[in-house]
């Protein structure tokens, strides 16, 4: 077999173990943790669907390939719980390492190209990295919220953590941050989100 | 909220259950059976990274969004093995049912349109579904070619019933073709694919 397409072959059988890196986030229905393949593969199809509310117009086929392969790094790294403070700080590093490994499986032009995308989302400055940030952080909200707030009641989170992390979506999405405002409120009323000193609701 | 984006979110959260529908492939290193949310996913990276090998230049954005909702329907119609006669009897009408139900919690214009690219995928007569169609063969090809062949011997599948199926990708990528002959004769040769009566190698 052909050099190239041996390696892009290599490439595609290893992402099958992204199916069994697991999130926080669960399933709707109160269902089983979601695996990092789920998520990546419902925020593409969200980002198709939602992309009207990127503040700015996007070029979906970026925006898509970059849903799809912004937690390849997490083969190697884990997955690091957005609230977990110690897994947090080692993050950096242990996903630069993955990012090298994995990418680089690949032919050298879509070894530089899958790099390129995968630090456009890591530094979130184009508009297209803002709107996946976004989805990135809405998908496991309205899944999260299907089930009461069960995630964040498991974990005691604070809602001036979620407030802290949910505001890359404000980067990407106006539309789509106020309504996560309104289910951050509505988890702080029913008690499935602590109210952090700053919340006055 | 807007009523619009209710019916978006609405869609968002049924596509979750997607990720409980389980198909006959197993994941590589003899792993658990795949779901069709993980299947979408794979094929779409891989259809964004072997694009090159379509016979005809395609539309990757359109490619991208057809892999990851072709699947869709089979959250009310079940998985149907591509190898069980009985089941696939039945697979139209339970697919047509599908079809209505699930993209009519879409805003019409998005049903109309989700509902055109899943029509376009069955049909099967653009170079973007051609494509898509191969995808859908090589994917779960290599995952249980790494397997040794297992799905097929588990189920006691016959390499002429494979040839007829695999003929789709013929369709759409004359090189993932020959690979995938090259996989299907060496199944052969190591056992876990019988030769049925057309097979001369």
């Amino acid at each position: 077999m052909d050099e190239r397409i041996k390696k892009q072959i290599d490439f595609a059988l290893e992402i099958d173990k992204e199916k069994n890196i697991f999130r926080q986030t669960h399933l709707s229905g109160h269902g089983r943790n979601e695996n990092d393949a789920e998520h990546a593969w419902h925020m593409a199809v969200m980002a198709y669907l939602l992309k009207e509310y990127s503040d700015e117009p996007v070029d979906i086929s970026r925006v898509m390939i970059m849903c799809l392969i912004h937690d390849l790094v997490e083969i190697d790294a884990g997955d690091t719980y957005a609230y977990d403070p110690e897994a947090k700080a080692t993050q950096k590093e242990r996903e630069e390492a993955a990012r090298e490994r994995i990418f680089s499986i690949l032919p050298d032009d879509q070894r530089d190209e899958l790099m390129g995308i995968f630090d456009e989302f890591e530094a979130a400055e184009t508009k297209e990295a803002r709107f996946v940030r976004a989805m990135d952080n809405f998908q496991p909200l309205i899944l999260n919220d299907s089930n009461g707030g069960s995630d964040w009641a498991e974990h005691g989170v604070d809602a001036s953590m979620v407030y802290k992390r949910q505001g890359a979506t404000a980067k990407g999405s106006r539309i789509l941050y106020e309504i996560t405002d309104r289910i951050i409120k509505e988890n702080i009323k029913r008690g499935s989100l602590k109210q952090g000193p700053q919340e006055e609701i």
